[in-house]
């Protein structure tokens, strides 16, 4: 691929987190060197015409479950397949889950996924690692991934009783040792013991079809858990599939105290309803279980897209997990037994520009922050990643504004049988991503090697989260030595 | 006692909740008869001259601890002095507490607790049943203590780790259970597992004294555990002991969702604040462990008596739980060993009409809801307690609006030897307490048997709590049903 | 009449707001003299059976609209045929209401309305004044008013510019003035200025029809002068006619901020919404147009009518106006020109039981709350009126929760030529009405005479409002002093 | 200055609003040509070592008063001794005020206000023109103001009455035509008429002096301001001097339902409380005299930080506006007559990293947000100021994160002979202050010449603002043709 060592985009609108400015952007070796107009740039290189498209840092999708066995069944996508719907929806980068089994040792678990992914990405991934369970072993572990593994994010379950979830006792030990190693503290909040009940109750009454997902776990369930975990959080915490409008207030509520927290949510939550739930097709319904599950309330979509769009929630990922319809079949006659989980890591992008952008709802200054920026510098990768200025990571998408495609599982890279939007007509389209520095996905084309994205270590201690929080620390000591 | 049997109250102005009217009030065989002007009565009555006093009520205090063992103590009064006190405060019914240790039976608990003060007690009182663990006993003595023991509440605690606290899942089906045969559910909201590590952490930190209360337990663990309650509970829900602003603040919010949700707080906490755990007298600051501990925000009580003003909170109790400063000197070095509990079953009507009704924070018909309506139609004795009326129990309080008194631990009738309000002027006080027709306090003299006072057994489904909930099942039962 | 001077209602439950009982009701010249089981009665007193049925206090309708000139028509109902509509709905006593012109006298006003209601009404009624300008004979006037007319409430409107409007200081003067004279404050809160700036900017728009009514005066407007009105009072403030959830909560945070607030909203904004106004019938759609216009949210009536269960609403009333289509046809093009008002003073009671109690929203009690016994306490009434006990004023209902009828134009009392709820079927009807211990409507039969209802002066400083905050100014004066 | 032209600064730490970089600077022609590491520069630069040292953008103060004749009083500063003021504390840009009065033309104030401040002030400076009256000529000089003369902000005010306020109806035609040419519409929000009658009453109850500014407009006047505000607008709207804790819950409020809605405020709001009205010494608390007035409750400096640290509030300014003491005694038997303002242009950016930075309330990427970056976004300069990148204005400052020094009125820049943050130590202090690529403020000295700043004509539809505004106008088009 030497001949895609030197690009240069051309003619386009350079869109940061911030501003927007005509600028050409040169490429070589992997990095960013020049963003400007009249560029001085040596013979040879690659022109990319961007004249009338926006030219984007690449998407960052900040949870994805690839190759991963789940409530009995493997997704759909691997991390090839995976990676590879990623860049042709204009994502360049992405971080899986590692979620070992209660007891299992973490390191080995990441060793395992590390050792597949590695040889399969497509494009930089990283890695979150799930507290599944606690005890000394694990907190040693957390330090050793942290340390020397590159690992600097864990994530905690508040559900999955008798399987991942945490008693808040061990939820408050686990969110400490994250403050003291400097980790991103990833919590999954819904009550596991009401979701247990409720799952009985519910096929008690009888009801066994997709729709008992939400009427199982209802958001009380989600907003009850996220203000707990608030409460017990001392060090910044992060909320993942926030669903609901009550969790989005909870979230607002703790930020007006001055609590540094930041949430992130799906594309799914952020668009789609639990109305999908009530489908007649068994496995139309079936398809959108996920859990926090889709909401009833109808306003909860546009609600969630405002939080995104006012910077109470600061992250939209996809938390693509795809299955098959055979797969969610399973639960046929017991809705618990559908494994949970989306797919739409090839969607995310240009569904959040249709519904965000086109809608109002945000622009596209903020569509760069909840794709990327804002979860490069939470996972403190910023401005190497998440912002097209010299010396960057040449990992940019050139954007069309005007273009337009409709989506359908027909024409997808990403694995399952449903696309959730299936017929949905998005106005902006990816039209080349470039990974990297290498010029990856063009019109429908991938040239990108299997395992040729790299693993990317993280740093703890990203400034986004703990600057404020370490002077404040500061502060209270010195109170407490008076 | 013949000569009190016929008692005629005269000149004085009558205060229900609703209203105040002058009135004369005639009692024969411990029943209210005639309530009015000009009444037509037999001779040789007993006449108590009212004029310029209010006639009220007698207070019902809702939570007392009598004879209880607790915390490696005993309280400093038994059903008999602490009744006396009660009476000589205002008040002509309490209700106790049976709170069995774990894998106790319940029934067996109640029986203990019944004999003994069935010969002691000088006024009517009733019983609450501690749910301090869970399984099919529990469950099917619940339902005997209803049926057949005159129980109609339960207290559930979510704090009291490894003693009382039960988990959500068990809360979750203890509340059901309530609603199934008509129960009141009294919750105490604390997060039991942060409590916990809140200790451990607190002393960590070299901080044994009783300041340890409030640090270790601030309020967001009792605002979580409050909208935990709330989200787990379908059922009418009481919680007590509302200690803060913003567990205040969750109730309000829930009742402007629709829920039937009610809340009793104490005297203490509508009165002190957490400073006094500062103060550098160690059995003072002691003498105020309570849980909730008392906060540290001064806006707090004011607050507090603000939501009983405005019906957010419903009932004001004494939690009545009087130690000892030597038995609280268990906790000399170890503030999580200083026995909970604080006294005032003697002070809770003059203190609250003094910070409340002279504070200019509810009217005296506000003061008669709180110390006593409201609770009779809560726990269903409405209105036969509770109110003034012809038919009504003779359970009365003549009152002095211009008399005054200083609260001291000298003159108390209630047990230990601290009183928190030491010092306090209040400005109306208790001149005569008639219960069940019978004049059993005058002027500081008291003329009641012990064992006088009788169990008063309460029925299940108060409409107060139940009616609205039962049609609304209804309702929904007609929905499913289509 | 003689026959009807003595009557004994046997064998129904007596409902008050505080609790419901089994008990028989004798009346005689006018007043309830007994309430309880086996009375002793004189013979000769005719019997009504109630068997089965509730005996409630009689409604009070606290805004009604009669004979009045209003935007170019008059009412549909005069104080003869609008009080017998009152009557055969349950309703024994109305407040109409004095709005006079902008520099007209409200003395003048106020005895014009009343020579021509005092020979009309056939129930009790009382008269607000509007403060519908302002200036020192309208201040003069108001004290006159209080003294020697029987009047202690005054209407403001933050609406109507250039009609009735008061701006923010003279509202504050009117308040200020309420006070110092111990009237209530009935305050209509929309932006007037807005409201007039979103009529011209609707009608520029092009849209003229009902719909205009809701797209020009928003819930936001109303929401933002409930806001200023409540900062504007030091008083006890009522707001009239409360329409939006936005509103409602404005009401509700003055309440937990301790301050002494009322709010009344009507039967249609209950139980209807906005989308009437898009109906296609031209005719059906105007005639809804009332002000604060219904709300297009349409969870808007299901939150009022739990704002009225938990007492964050205490009044509802009919804010009977009603027009006939061809009045309304006046603003055919131009709905800024349709006379704003609604009919409903014979279906209020029905309705709300219907919508109210059936559905799980309030209990029985709570309906006489709502409809009586709120409004008896706020305008000083109390217990006289709004209460079954002996010595009150013998008005009274009895109640069929078991029949039913279905409401149509067809067979109403009340004028007009349209019902908003035509074709309702409400289970829980009035059977026999009592006024003033005249049995003045059974079964469909009228027993009344014209005129033969009185006007009720009401009387100032009502305990309900005023005790609390008289004992404030206390408590501030003393601690000024100091 | 030739010797100004070129400059490098070496070793430092350059701090943007989204991250902070080990960089150096390299200034030519009053341009930031390169930013970065290993910078390739041409010789005889004049090096400033930067070596442990923030680099900063610029502060712009957006709300200063400059040579102002107001309420009697002429500001003790010009744009002379301001400007100076401002380069010496690390400000290089300020927006004044111009305030017609009452139907004077905005474009004569204006050009008088220019013919002066060209011709001395030493940074760069814009104007703010005050709508101050509203009519049709108003309207027309808006647009001529904005299209000839680099005009993009107007100020409303809704107190001031009879003065600069404007009603409703005038407010909202203003806001409208700010929309319609793309104007960003600052507002001061308290309630005028209530300001009116407080400042009355407070003076009938005998209240003459400072304290009177603060019990006369209390916190809800500005909270019903604020909220009456967003309500009228439909177009972006900034708050300006947020003072209180009700007012910034509005604020937050608005943002939850997506409005565009931004809010600015001041140094002294966000950190001193209104306790200051109570010094014993008048000329001290005179001194402190503003509107609105800085509050009582002790917790609002504390919130207001908090809301810049959380995006609540975007911006800081000084709103410097000095008087003397003598000038201030004007009030000296009558609170009303003190001119309101105070001053700060020179201590704000070290007061706000005092109490901000160290205080742990935001890190030093928010600072530069508050102080620089935001406004410049705002005010459509971005990222030609407000960012240290290549191409941008050389307008920097060099922070020493570790110097401190002692603010005092002795050794002052700024105009007026009190300083409020006298005696303050403030650890972070600008060393180095370079406007325009000239260094005109080092170690004390200047070396700007009078007259030597340039006005900054500022264009309309700032993308921060109305980018999703315009989007949005385009979907409900859209959905209004359909």
């Amino acid at each position: 691929h030497s001949a895609m060592v030197r690009i240069l985009i051309k003619g386009g609108k350079v869109v940061n987190d911030d501003c927007t400015q005509e600028a050409d952007v040169y490429i070589e070796n992997g990095i960013i060197q020049q963003v400007g107009k009249e560029l001085m740039i040596p013979g040879g290189a690659k022109v990319i015409d961007a004249s009338g498209k926006l030219v984007l840092p690449g998407g960052i999708d900040t949870s994805v479950h690839l190759e991963e066995s789940f409530m009995n069944a493997i997704t759909a996508d691997d991390y090839y397949s995976g990676t590879k719907a990623a860049l042709a929806g204009g994502t360049t980068m992405v971080i899986g889950h590692v979620l070992p089994d209660r007891n299992e040792s973490l390191l080995e678990a990441y060793e395992k996924c590390r050792s597949s992914a590695d040889s399969k990405s497509c494009c930089d991934y990283a890695l979150h690692v799930g507290v599944t369970w606690w005890g000394p072993k694990v907190r040693a572990e957390m330090e050793k991934l942290v340390r020397e593994k590159g690992v600097n994010s864990f994530q905690m379950f508040m559900a999955y009783k008798d399987m991942f979830m945490l008693r808040d006792s061990e939820l408050f030990q686990a969110l400490q040792h994250c403050k003291d190693i400097g980790a991103i503290a990833r919590v999954h909040a819904e009550n596991g013991e009401l979701v247990a009940e409720g799952a009985k109750e519910t096929l008690d009454l009888g009801i066994s079809g997709p729709e008992g997902i939400e009427i199982s776990r209802p958001e009380e369930m989600e907003a009850e858990a996220t203000h707990r975990a608030i409460t017990i959080a001392h060090c910044p915490i992060y909320l993942v599939n926030v669903s609901s409008m009550s969790a989005g207030d909870e979230l607002a509520t703790a930020k007006m105290q001055g609590k540094v927290v930041h949430g992130e949510t799906t594309i799914a939550h952020a668009v789609l309803n639990g109305m999908q739930y009530y489908h007649q097709d068994w496995a139309y319904a079936a398809a959108h279980v996920t859990v926090p599950p889709l909401r009833l309330d109808p306003s909860t979509p546009n609600f969630l897209m405002s939080l995104l769009g006012n910077d109470t929630l600061n992250v939209l990922t996809s938390d693509h997990r795809p299955f098959t319809i055979k797969q969610r079949a399973m639960g046929k006659d017991d809705f618990t037994k559908i494994p949970h989980g989306l797919p739409g890591i090839q969607d995310r992008m240009s569904v959040i520009w249709e519904k965000g952008v086109i809608g109002g709802k945000m622009d596209e200054n903020r569509f760069v922050a909840v794709t990327s920026s804002n979860a490069a510098k939470i996972y403190n990768l910023y401005p190497r990643k998440g912002r097209i200025i010299p010396g960057a990571d040449a990992d940019i998408v050139v954007w069309d504004p005007e273009g337009s495609k409709t989506i359908s599982v027909e024409n997808q890279v990403q694995g399952g049988d449903i696309n959730l939007y299936e017929g949905l007509r998005c106005h902006g389209v990816p039209l080349v991503t470039i990974s990297r520095g290498r010029l990856v996905y063009e019109n429908g084309i991938f040239t990108c090697a299997e395992g040729s994205g790299k693993f990317c270590p993280l740093r703890t201690f990203p400034d986004y989260l703990y600057k404020k929080m370490v002077q404040r620390e500061k502060v209270s000591d010195r109170k407490c030595r008076c």
